[in-house]
């Protein structure tokens, strides 16, 4: 079901660890369509993660970076313009992690180097990756940025702890780096709001299978999948969305939009011990 | 504890039936603040509420009318102002009803001429309130016009039905007639977007129960009461809000900003036969 | 540039009036992509357009309707569904008039009468229109419903006078419907939020020279143009967007995220009768 | 025009420098309104500011603190238990600052130092204070924190560079700890967004006497001044608003919710060498 959405583009994503990462699916995506591209991970990622075997599929090269290093992503576009023999056109951002969750520090009791650290990963470096790119006049105009984000920028969630402000610093960059790249160069920068999705990463957080069952419950049309999210990266890449810039685009199944479902709040009842009838 | 608040001010409360009426409640605040109104509600509702008694406690008088009816409004502001010694300060409007609710017609079966109806009642009645008082330049200048609302302007509620649209419309209407209010008169207009309250109204609605018990979880200061939006609605009376206007502003324990509670996701959780640690 | 984003899919397309409709943009579009589909738009409408145009180009049969009447609509989708040969992937809802504004009553001295058309044609028409498919079960799982809209659904605009109302209600009726037909029929329900555009119905507008000049440079790409909304509806009606729903998305250049730009605000200070320096 | 609306409640107000201050006025108001707090800025600011003659007034100790620091905060809530005999019932946070405006680094040229400081001052302040004050259990219940914002979180305007991406993150922090506050404690935290205010900080912004020329047009009540902004705050520290947590409340005579208003698009109208008759 290939469209040619991207042929011709070039890109750069960052964020592809294995077959469960968003950004391995848009990596496979934005192959079948047509673009070229380079990969780009931490070090200790690729040493985890499946990178070469994706990398292999989508005749991609590797550039290891970690991304809250400025000399790093000044090395992942210049490598990327060589490689691919220019300008790039679209970038993906799906980087974010958190030592305050990983350590089990609760929000009212954060270690402020592990939010620092939370914030430059998860979200200065989408500034330093837009500001690299920029001085080194790196994309294309009418490219396409995207950063995956999460709900959590809006509203909080228990349990998802300073990730949710690190997405509305990244968010928030989106929009203010936006405004510049569309001014000076044509270039729109967005973020979208996934569906809490089971990645790697996701499944080892607590609480997540309950979280997802009623957020699927709370969804008209579900939760989104990885594959349904990089089908959705491949239209803000393409030429065909060119004058959407500084959004954050909700990619959720109607999750954001609803305040109780019929179907969540059945399994709610239940809880109640009550068979509710609420036909 | 009362604080002169509205000494001196003026206005008109529309909406109370009874007791459990937001109105109701808005009216004995406003009284003990030391303001002077009228009251104001549809003859059906005279005849079945208990307005006699609050127009006694709060030395004010009744003036019937049908929300939907310029004539009837006009008289309303005609008749204030005759009775309080000029214009007003404040105006309340307390009003909804939908008979795609009460003769259950789903969202998908509505009747087109009850969807009328409840446009008309619930949301352009207030246009028509607007209107007439600034034809009448019933208003003095920093008053303050309050309008209650609820979050299914913004969010899907299953069982809301048409409610919702109705909800989006009154916000709208808030801000339209709020900007010319402002620029030529100097008056604020706003809506209040209350928690789900156990009025007599709402405690005809199938699976409330349910509904009350998760947002009061889900909101961290639990569901706001009837008694507490009454005292915020003072505060949008009085002189120390004069610069909030065409907002829409949720008083709901924290609800409106929520993904997801560790209270809520613990019952959720139990429904689904798992007692999940999640501290 | 066609991609066969829409081959084998089926469609109605509401409104297209002349070539400077977004309407008639969309329609050249969908054609392109390899969808088929009927238009409908009113009586008047089918005489003074050159809708017939459109129809020869595209292969496309027109039938006639007024969208606020439920047997003219039922008779859309039946005819439709007889024409194309089965049911619908997608609609398009591109239809708004207002008689306060053509009739100049300013939003202070609305006629309700006209008001009540305002709302019944811009934005109750949506709700019929979704109500006819969803008994008919007219439209294909998975299939996509797009309305266009304004920000001053969200925002007021001097002069936009009681279509903001009905952007809002248009919205609102996307949401709540957005939530059946996603729950029942795995359908989507999104509205685009365009820029202003000089359509025939636009060009009418008193002042929308001064707005447009002002949204061209406040946004970071430029306003969009109807080309630019037709390629973005697409991508809604696409496989590609699945899981997006019940979402208001702006298509507006960044316009509805700026608080103010550079250009705009040099522009205004000019106004001000100084040329200050703000590099 | 005292009320005694802030009668036996203990505070701490951070961040008045001059009489210029939002910070100022809010302690001068909550003064008048019964309160007892202390003061508290950098030594530098004390050094510069006016502090004194505030404190002589108000009859309130100043107690200096770095606001990023731990240490210091600690021992703000530690000196003013002590001062005010007891657990405080309101914090108020004014603070911001960015050297990358003062440096005169625009935004696609930061210098990443300078953000770390101004994402540290402007936003991280306010988690170390909620943290620090959580642990000592320093707030009453029924409490209310609240820190001043700007409409930059959510829309890009020219010039405020990182402190926009600043204020979203104090919003965003407002938020999650405004949960957990909620939860734990019934106190609520909230964030005003106020007009732009011509403070001694906000002074020396270039080009904001054409933004203040250009929101006082667009706001149909035009801009909110330093001392209605007190007012506001005082209603939020008052018993009257329990129920409201987490949310960010716009106090900008309307700024907010406006798309265009014809004040601001007849003076840029002027600029365009049109006199559009746009009555």
């Amino acid at each position: 079901m290939a469209y040619n959405l991207l042929k011709g583009k070039k890109g750069i994503i960052f964020g592809a660890l294995d077959s469960n990462s968003i950004a391995w699916k848009v990596a496979e995506q934005a192959y079948e369509e047509g673009a070229v591209f380079t990969l780009s991970n931490t070090p200790t990622a690729l040493r985890f993660g499946q990178l070469d075997e994706l990398a292999a599929k989508c005749n991609a090269e590797i550039i290891a970076a970690d991304a809250t290093n400025v000399a790093d992503l000044s090395n992942v576009f210049e490598k990327s313009m060589e490689v691919l023999g220019g300008k790039v056109d679209f970038v993906l951002h799906s980087i974010g992690m958190s030592l305050n969750v990983r350590k089990k520090r609760v929000y009212n009791d954060l270690d402020y180097n592990f939010l620092n650290k939370t914030l430059d990963i998860s979200a200065i470096s989408f500034h330093k990756m837009l500001q690299v790119a920029f001085k080194m006049d790196a994309i294309n105009s009418w490219g396409s940025v995207v950063a995956l984000s999460y709900i959590a920028a809006q509203r909080t969630l228990y349990g998802y702890n300073d990730m949710a402000d690190a997405k509305s610093l990244l968010e928030s960059i989106a929009r203010s780096f936006g405004y510049i790249y569309g001014r000076e160069r044509k270039i729109r920068v967005n973020t979208i709001s996934q569906s809490p999705t089971m990645t790697t990463a996701g499944s080892g957080v607590k609480g997540m299978g309950g979280l997802m069952d009623f957020t699927e419950r709370m969804s008209p049309l579900g939760n989104a999948s990885s594959e349904e999210c990089a089908n959705y990266c491949i239209t803000l890449f393409s030429d065909l969305s060119k004058k959407v810039t500084m959004q954050n685009l909700y990619h959720d199944g109607g999750f954001s939009n609803m305040g109780m479902s019929l179907r969540a709040m059945k399994m709610y009842n239940k809880s109640l011990g009550e068979d509710l009838d609420i036909e």
